[in-house]
């Protein structure tokens, strides 16, 4: 299909060895015969079989992106993005899941498939430094998400403890005082909700609220189900919040399925703010007010970030992108205007 | 890690090469030998290295599931049963997208990367029988889903007729007669909606209504966007369902957000039913009613084909196994008994 790099040698009048020097750009092509042969390709549109490149290179052009979980939209649309940044490097994406299990995630670090792939994006759960001071693997890893880690591998994450503080002072301004943070971990100082958690604290407490350690709901997971439960089970105790700030969007939606279910309303009687900005966020009866991190930039640092890796760039300090986040207002925190029919036409039956 | 082929020979007293004949499964070893190594084997609790075993077979031990998008839940819950009953076969899953373009779908169905994978589960949107027939890439390939092919290859999907039948029946039985359809597509006789369609018309007139064909509504894509749209459109033009029967959840989902905008209520104004109960379908504030389409089945009898076929059985007769699936009713057809407020304590501030 297409043009060949025998029709390129054909046209530019040099070998075939030749053209491929060119395309795989190595040192020993004189300029004049490089142009020579980039006019031909110009000409005859030539596109080169990058799949065939790669494994010249001894490369498989593919890189694994690592999630918790594909069951969570976060990941899912992330993963998308992921493979869009991946493409525009002619990258392929091998997209594994880890259960959120140390177990797995060790397995997938330490490169248990590294026949296969040429470089590693991680979004850990339980991973300790340790484990990754400890990596024996040489293909490049860049990480993503919550966790803080001193090792040196590049990581890619926004600045969760301010965007946490900006949703928490959202509700501080609509009048809210009592503020429940559904989705902490026991021994939460090594867990993922330790940064946002952090900024729900520092939020109520720069505004003369004393954080109130009742309100915090541990979860066994970052679900649906773990979100209901949360807030079933601070009502059943007979905390009633003003407010819920979660952890995530899918914990957000489950705390709101409860509120729902007690009668209670959104935002009138307790206020919900999520995090994260999965698109289910926008079409629920009422829709969510959320934290939405730039997906596509986290996925285009850490894939740029990837590919210099491999092009052999050394990590003597590795970096930490802070990719952009925006507050979103929805219903759950404002309420909409009317709920009036508005129906263009048609008379009511 | 773990007890080595070497151990196992040295209690078994045989060679190395002895041991990985067993272990692989080689016809030239004699029973008694067989039963020596396996003896050793129980008694060290040896797990043979699968990778290494697969790569001995010129094989990667990799498969690959390319799904239409990773941003719908039903294909990431999907892709979660896959990569665990691929697991028990000591496979790991490669995921892809296909975006629903013809053309990703006819690379991925042509091995663009048959040096990676073994093997190929494709739940293709627009491939047609001809692009099918034309395959020339020789690595096992199944598909899924609702498109109906004349090729030889081993197929899993429900019968989405019966199925759709079972939902429409369900909104009969409830006195709806304005039964929309909502996710139709033009030129939809080769399209996936085809089959929920037809039993949607099937049902219908088996219920002495005749099918109104102004209720039927096209949409660009399956998703929740699609489904709000398709919503307001058909109340824009002034039709007034009192029930929708969605292509998917995700069409239902956006479609109930149209109707909850626009001040009607679900069931009371109008019902909803959707598709795939994914388990974003029981966490609104109006849980969906939907067909549940038997998901650890579906990708059990997939990579159950998929072994067989790299095994070596010949596809003499293709395949055609049928799923289960059931009708899930929730909130969105019947309304939940009682929405007053039901805290087992806590006084109401």
């Amino acid at each position: 299909m297409g043009v060949s790099l025998k029709d390129v040698a054909q046209r530019a009048g040099v070998s075939i060895k030749t053209v491929s020097n060119v395309v795989n750009n190595y040192q020993h092509v004189t300029p004049k015969m490089r142009a020579k042969v980039q006019q031909a390709i110009d000409e005859l549109g030539y596109r080169p079989n990058l799949t065939a490149r790669h494994l010249r290179k001894g490369r498989t052009g593919i890189i694994a992106l690592a999630v918790p979980e594909f069951g969570n939209p976060y990941f899912a649309e992330l993963a998308g993005e992921v493979v869009d940044a991946a493409a525009r490097h002619d990258y392929t994406v091998l997209v594994d899941h880890t259960a959120g299990q140390r177990e797995k995630e060790l397995l997938v670090c330490q490169g248990f498939r590294s026949h296969v792939i040429d470089g590693l994006i991680l979004s850990p759960i339980h991973l300790e430094t340790e484990d990754l001071m400890a990596r024996t693997e040489t293909a490049p890893l860049v990480l993503l998400g919550e966790r803080e880690y001193e090792a040196p591998y590049d990581h890619i994450a926004i600045d969760n403890v301010a965007a946490a503080r900006e949703a928490v002072a959202h509700l501080i301004a609509l009048g809210h005082r009592r503020i429940a943070f559904l989705g902490s971990r026991t021994g939460q100082e090594r867990q993922p909700a330790h940064l946002r958690l952090r900024g729900w604290r520092e939020e109520l407490a720069a505004s003369g609220i004393a954080p109130d350690e009742s309100l915090v709901v541990v979860t066994d997971g970052y679900g649906r189900e773990d979100g209901a439960a949360a807030m079933a089970s601070l009502l059943d105790r007979g905390e009633r919040p003003d407010a819920v700030f979660a952890y995530n969007d899918m914990i957000a939606i489950g705390a709101m399925r409860t509120i729902t279910e007690r009668g209670l309303t959104i935002p009138g009687d307790i206020a919900v703010v999520g995090f994260d900005d999965i698109e289910e966020s926008r079409y629920g009866a009422t829709t969510l007010t959320t934290i939405a991190p730039d997906k596509a930039a986290i996925a285009r640092l850490a894939v740029d970030s990837l590919v210099e890796r491999l092009a052999g760039t050394p990590v003597a300090e590795p970096r930490r992108p802070r990719p952009g986040y925006r507050l979103v207002v929805r219903e759950s925190t404002t309420p909409r205007a009317s709920t009036k029919p508005r129906e263009a036409s048609g008379p009511p039956s």
